[in-house]
């Protein structure tokens, strides 16, 4: 069944987690670039995150082709020693999803990004062009749909959306955005409605803020689709980071990303909890993106158990509301096996010399940059950086 | 060249990091038994993990077998559905790491750990016999050295070091244990003392406390040995989470263990500096255990780059000290791209409604116990319940 | 010079602090009922009170006649042995301040705040026969100006304005509201248009809510107030408390209220921004409420100094950025003698168990309450408990 | 009845708090010097400090002539106008506190405190000499009994109560030490074994460190007298800050120290935590020291109600445990209105940029440092100085 055969049924849908974050720290893939070649350099890698996801109760494999298109792929040819063709990059993706997914029955789903030709003022066609070279592989390789993700601009994205849907194939879209809207100022309402216009049947949010924050735009995109009498499949794929401190740009700009986010990282019972708030709002495929490891993935699965009727295979390694602890060795560890405990726990972080929450950096908070930013021709590289250095001084 | 001759030589030599947690997350271990029937039940799972450490820099890859000595692996026959045998666990985790060892030039260590049996006052000879059971796979299987870790009580590190002797093999022995000793009492100078003279070549310590906290007890290790002119190379495997609040049995305690543990999670950096202390400390044997992934150990390998002449493959996906954010597409995050800035950051955890500490559970901290668990019959299973219970009136 | 005189030229006025928290840290006032008894009770604690303040620079000393109306004073008859009545009460506070304005050239204002009447939906006739009670002390004793403080609803306050007005003489009008507005929805900005339409001359907030929130509830009742083309001096007595975390009724929900609110204090560092800030927003009339003492008054003297040209007489006690630390016996303190040191230090709380946010109590902040609360008809007592009960459920 | 019968018959003795700090805050005292020549410039400020403390409970009025010493004062001449005596200050601070005594039954201790003079290394007889000069005043006065309090140095501690005991009356000797003992490596159990050989009939800590630490601190001298077979009735006069991440200089060497120490404020529940753990420790002599504010020291007497079967008179404004919140106006704020919730509260900063704890400054953290200060020579001002130029390169 498709995706959209079980969405419209009423099914819950689990989307994967973050494979660049996963796999950087696994090291298979450069912080920075976050280009997906590990596909061709290392498959075996690829395919055991595919996997451990499957195994976690995702029902989407997602193919590893994040910042695999042509225009991306050819800044980093200073980092990686033979250069490896994006054709080759995402055929191997898709192979390497295809193949864990028939170890289950998940389904594929070809993804684009945003691209250095939109953020440096290439026009509709040119910029159309990068991802239909994608769109290309993704046929040749028949995924079962697509998905446009991680975009800070709403433009970029609907022509990401009309250029997949002329596949004929499903296609899902899904923004980096908060509840302050789009890098133009687009609010979460219009990117949803735009984005439906264009063609997508499922929409919303996925990366750069954290579940709360996630859940509320994806509230405030419902809301825009119901005031235009618009429908779509709702769909979150956020952090699992925890960013109540961010500004617009989401967790680029805080001060600890990429290298120091660890304090940051959400337990699974912040998953389940997400999970419950997300089901409650609508939401019926529930992922996540950068900082999600498998186990997060199975809370997910877990938390949602009753109402799908089964657990995800990896289930038999975890119990419920850590309840396997009940054969821990030492007594009041096996105390911690219950719902109660869990739910209420305030971690800690062991860090009594750090804060609990820092300032974002860069010009992209100050009021002055932001309305900057909101004009198009700001967003240049070389405006960036001027723009930048004016506001250092 | 062997262990030895490496250590002789005066050369650092990386350890990997912690299987049960990684595969806990990865879905394939659970918590609470701990134990690693994954070597047969998945053993592409432990092959890619073992696979990531040397690709981060292992210099050593234990065997998956962490407490799978049979006493252990029989309390846990409720729950995986067919019974599979200690030997194959054991013989299993063998092939597996050697495979793996190949691809690189690492070293295979056959692993014992504490023993059920002990914990429940079986006699000298009876323990022995477990600890000789492994050894018997491992000798078959003929891995390069043997290593005794995450002991709690010296008398049975000693016992274990005794048996691995057997085989004439190198041994090293590494204890849980924090600055205050041994769950009997015993300094961490006198425990080292004991190992040595029981014939470990290696001594130090393992998991249940932070890197901070570990090179300090092993100071007193080596202060120990000196004071007793005794001479052994010096070892580390801490935790990758920050515990400053521990008590004597360490993180088990905390009340995040371990399903909440997340905000303690070491950053890279933070493994930079262990590193660092370690070796300015003498310890030339240096690795992780539970929360280290293979970005920590990467981190290790990076940091003594200088001293060992070269980095490890995974650093081909990883600029020294944040470098490769010089490609970032927003300005300020290329601003990040400097040794300095992560040096000094003091990450926030996004958690404003947690502390930074915690009491740790349980009567392990009270004074009473604790001189109560220093006469060995207090800690049987049965009689630690009704002293946990007795405590909590 | 009168009130207006000063702030129609265009000085800069310093108000005094919060007299019911400071002298109940010092015993004189009973936290739960508020009541300025003290001023017939313990004269020379308030007179001492009102000394300090003058000599931290303020230039209005507020007559201690805070929830000194009869019908809130009756409600205190179970605490004090005697009673003592409204109109004692009211009087010896205006004796008082008088007494130390002429000290130094200090006003006095004569204040009113909300009642027990408008609580419990008395109509507009028996509500104001309570302000003008109290009024007819304030012209009895001559006050320089009145001022009506801390209403939670507009209504209210337009109503004690009226009152005052009858007078003849200046009156200000302070809200302890935050940027969500008064507690029937009114928004800052209709809050300020409908106090200035009452007559009130100086309008801003008091209470309730920290100096950063407290101005931006000015900035937006400035903005009210431009859009409707009126014009008055604006006001800001904020707390002395940081508040990031609080719902609309302000510091009264934060579960720390009243007992436990010591982490939350000010440093003198954090009121010299305030003080600045304030002076960058148009605000001329500065000064504080509860929490603040005469120290955190003197801050706000000090950082304004340059504009005011003078230092208050207290600052003979203090150097300016802790510049007198130079004389301090330990070298590390004397270097902290500097306005870079004061101005970027992140105080720690040197408390490791505790978070650094809460959740407020009540349903205050449940959303179903909040609509609820916007229908004057549930503020009523007893229908207050009801709902409290009902949401408990 | 004199100090020595009460403590003799088992009384409980409830001190004061800080006049340095309180004072500073109110505005009549200078950071820095710390000096108390208000007693001259503004009585009535020092007078009614002294009624408040007299009304929250304490027994002991002290003089307010800290640092008060003739070698001490002659430093200050630098800051007030004209020239004011020791002499003067000195007999001030008596006459005060013996008119405030007189209005309860408290008695008035006359306090010394280390001098400069020691500090630059002059000799036994000059140091003598200083405490001897105002020991005369304090004859002349007729003050009830003696204290030296705020010694770093045993020696100098011991000086000074010989020089007490020439006057026939009872002397008590705090020292500002935690358990690491004086600024020469004393020990506190020699500290206090030094202290009763040379006269003192009560001994232990004040100011410094927290309440906790001071305890643990008087814990240590009582074994020390016990091990010694003397006998002393013990005294506790701590921090109202929160320290427990001070090195051994206590909270002078934190960087909040002294204008950032908000956060850190002790809360009245605290003090009853610490009242009672003094009380069960054999503590009698039970007062605060910086930071303790008039509601400080009621929270000890209220909390000691029980042993002493009455409340002080400030209680007539203080709810025992919240008690009088039930009647607030808010229904969740009389839920607050009891023992557990205030027992059990975790009071948040409110400041979620900042840490728990702080790293503290200067030199005298470092192991050669604090070496090097054990040594006398190191302590003279010319050579704090170069040493920590040296340490800071």
């Amino acid at each position: 069944q498709g995706i959209l055969e079980r969405l419209d049924a009423g099914e819950i849908v689990i989307g994967d987690g973050g494979f660049v974050f996963a796999l950087e720290k696994r090291g298979y893939v450069k912080a920075g670039p976050w280009t997906p070649e590990a596909t061709v350099e290392h498959p075996e890698a690829v395919r055991q995150l595919h996997r451990e996801f499957l195994r976690a109760g995702s029902n989407v494999l997602q193919t590893f082709t994040f910042y695999a298109s042509e225009d991306k792929l050819e800044n980093r040819g200073n980092y990686v020693a033979e250069k490896i063709s994006c054709q080759k990059v995402n055929e191997a993706a898709c192979d390497i999803a295809r193949e864990v997914a028939n170890e289950g029955d998940a389904l594929v789903a070809g993804g684009v990004s945003q691209t250095p030709s939109y953020l440096s003022c290439k026009d509709k066609t040119e910029v159309k062009a990068v991802f239909r070279k994608q769109l290309e592989v993704f046929m040749k390789k028949n995924v079962d749909f697509l998905i446009a993700e991680y975009f800070e601009h709403v433009e970029e994205a609907v022509w990401a959306v009309e250029v997949l849907k002329e596949s004929g194939k499903p296609v899902a879209a899904t923004m980096c955005i908060g509840p302050e809207g789009d890098m133009h100022g687009v609010s979460p309402g219009q990117c949803a409605v735009q984005l439906v216009k264009a063609g997508a049947s499922i929409i919303g949010v996925n990366c750069h803020f954290d579940p709360e924050t996630s859940l509320e735009t994806v509230r405030l995109m419902k809301e825009g689709l119901q005031a235009a009498k618009l429908k779509a499949h709702l769909m979150s794929q956020p952090l699992a980071f925890h960013t109540p401190d961010c500004g617009k740009q989401g967790f680029i700009d805080l001060p600890e990303f990429p290298f120091g986010l660890e304090p940051r990282i959400a337990t699974r019972w912040d998953i389940q909890k997400y999970a419950r708030k997300a089901y409650d709002l609508g939401i019926r495929f529930i992922g996540g993106c950068c900082g999600f490891e498998p186990y997060h993935i199975r809370a997910i699965a877990e938390e949602l158990a009753p109402e799908r009727g089964f657990l995800p295979e990896a289930s038999e390694k975890h119990g419920s509301w850590g309840d396997n602890l009940g054969m821990h060795t030492k007594p009041w560890v096996r105390a911690r096996a219950r719902k109660q405990y869990w739910e209420n726990l305030k971690p800690a972080s062991g860090r009594p010399y750090c804060p609990s929450m820092s300032k974002p950096d860069g010009w992209g908070v100050t009021k002055g940059a932001k309305e900057l930013m909101q004009q198009k021709e700001a967003t240049t590289e070389q405006q960036l950086k001027e723009l930048f250095q004016k506001q250092k001084v």
